[in-house]
């Protein structure tokens, strides 16, 4: 494999390229290192937005109606879907990757999906790096999409510039069951499925969040605004671009673009470091080292910290 | 704070010292370490089974259930109840909870919400030391209840003795997608809603996939038991208990009971470890060094891999 000869390819727009680039991801390839050397000149164009939501409000239909939108403004866009890695979980999402493939054959766009399960570092280790390589292969939008059903998931969108967290009537608690922690996370709200019972009452919900928020938390500058979408037949997918565009402005003119990519590069950073520890501990498990403390600890002969204190001086030790 | 005075409390039996013990695992209190020695002389009597599953299986009502029989044969039951981290979910499970308050007043009952949301090390980490305070204070068994949606709730199950999988009839896509993931978690399997439509073709379902499994994955001597309930009647305690009763004895008899424990403590003293490498590394992140080599990645003159090399370069310097 020639890296720098896959690098050229992926930048030329060869989607065969990009997906390689990508497996070496996923597969954790020890030359991804290099890889990243040399990706890194070619990347920090892309605007980086995240969606996610809990399950059943529509995300792949509209992240599909976003795709088109965006499309037709001739931007190239790259769809990274995220798959939690919840063993009850894989066919649903299957079943809507499925729904996007009317976007398959246009070379502007290109959709992966990530299945991250198991791996060392997971998902907050991959992510960024799958999202380098669509930046450097020159994807004007990065969309990471993935439903909102664990902590790994959220950690996820915060990747983003831009996180739209979707809500739509009808989810059971919904919006109450959300409570504060959308509000966090949410920089753009879509309701979907607008044309249903309750999606005003949704609505309405969300603006009290966001008022009371504002007034006893949130210092900031930016008002969350709220999107209404009927996804499944493309409504809304214009105002929807504009409150994108209207956040990606703001964040630049507030220098917080800066300091959200200073953040997600110092998390990738730490990732990577935490990854290369990690496998430090689990190569001296391979060696017997952390076996042999553990079984101290089933006996009651340790403590699990002093057992701890031991593999750390074995890793120090080896480490020279 | 007197730790042996409050270990002591812990194990005459009594609730608020339990309680404060857990306290300090969830706030990772610093003292951690003196209370992972004075409570580790007094372990490894407790049976710890796990309960999992999708939402909407009926998980709360199978734990209550679950507690009644255990409590009618005299056995002390502690419940670790994990909430997922998602903001989307929060106020659905706070509802399961509250109809656990029929065991609120039994001195032989312990129940604990666990919201780990943020920790550094999350679950894998407070999980197993929150085990260890209710297996030094005398509980007999110990259930963790988690909903499986994403992989570190799914890693919580795994650190149980025995791990129980609830599926139902109507939830979607049920048994098609859960696939083989949940023949890898399951020791055993329960169909609850057992009296609905579609609770046969669930089991059917089921015993195909063992019976396929059996044949071309697993070796081994244990066969995965398929329980019916009815857990709002109560109906089926009397089986689950047998078949969790079943299992224990395979695992003490197969020397499996031991293995699965050793594994255990490998990866808490692991976990232990990397938390502390981790801790580190936020050390220096506050003392400025991840912001620096991030900066210089976001401004393209590091990529991130040799960012994580200065980071790693710092932390062994710092060590001394």
């Amino acid at each position: 494999m020639d890296v720098g000869e896959l690098v050229d390819r992926a930048r030329e727009g060869q989607p065969r390229a990009v997906a390689r680039l990508i497996s070496l991801v996923e597969d954790a390839h020890p030359r991804l290192r290099e890889v990243a050397a040399a990706l890194t000149p070619h990347t920090g164009r892309a605007r980086v937005i995240g969606l996610t939501g809990p399950p059943g409000v529509g995300k792949s239909t509209s992240t599909s109606m976003l795709l088109s939108a965006l499309r037709a403004e001739g931007k190239r866009v790259g769809v990274l879907a995220i798959d939690p890695s919840s063993p009850f979980s894989g066919g649903a999402l299957l079943g809507d990757r499925i729904r996007m493939t009317e976007h398959a054959t246009d070379p502007g766009v290109f959709i992966r999906s990530m299945a991250t399960r198991g791996h060392l570092g997971g998902l907050s280790w991959a992510t960024p790096q799958a999202v380098r390589v669509l930046d450097a292969a020159g994807f004007d939008v990065v969309l990471i999409e993935t439903v909102g059903v664990g902590q790994s998931e959220v950690d996820v969108v915060k990747l983003a510039d831009t996180t739209v967290v979707l809500l739509a009537p009808g989810l059971g608690d919904g919006i109450q069951a959300a409570k504060a922690g959308v509000l966090e996370i949410a920089d753009v709200f879509v309701v979907n499925k607008a044309d249903r019972d309750g999606a005003e009452t949704v609505v309405r919900d969300l603006k009290q969040m966001i008022a009371y928020a504002r007034r006893e938390i949130r210092g900031e500058s930016w008002r969350q605004p709220i999107v209404r979408t009927v996804a499944a037949r493309g409504e809304g997918a214009q105002d929807l671009v504009k409150a994108l565009s209207e956040h990606h402005d703001w964040l630049v003119s507030h220098g917080e673009l800066e300091r959200r990519r200073a953040e997600r590069a110092a998390d990738e950073v730490a990732a990577i470091a935490l990854r290369e520890l990690q496998a430090r501990l689990t190569d001296l498990h391979g060696g017997g080292h952390l076996p042999a403390v553990a079984k101290k600890v089933v006996e009651r002969e340790l403590d699990p910290y002093a057992a701890a204190d031991e593999l750390l001086a074995a890793l120090r030790a080896g480490r020279g």
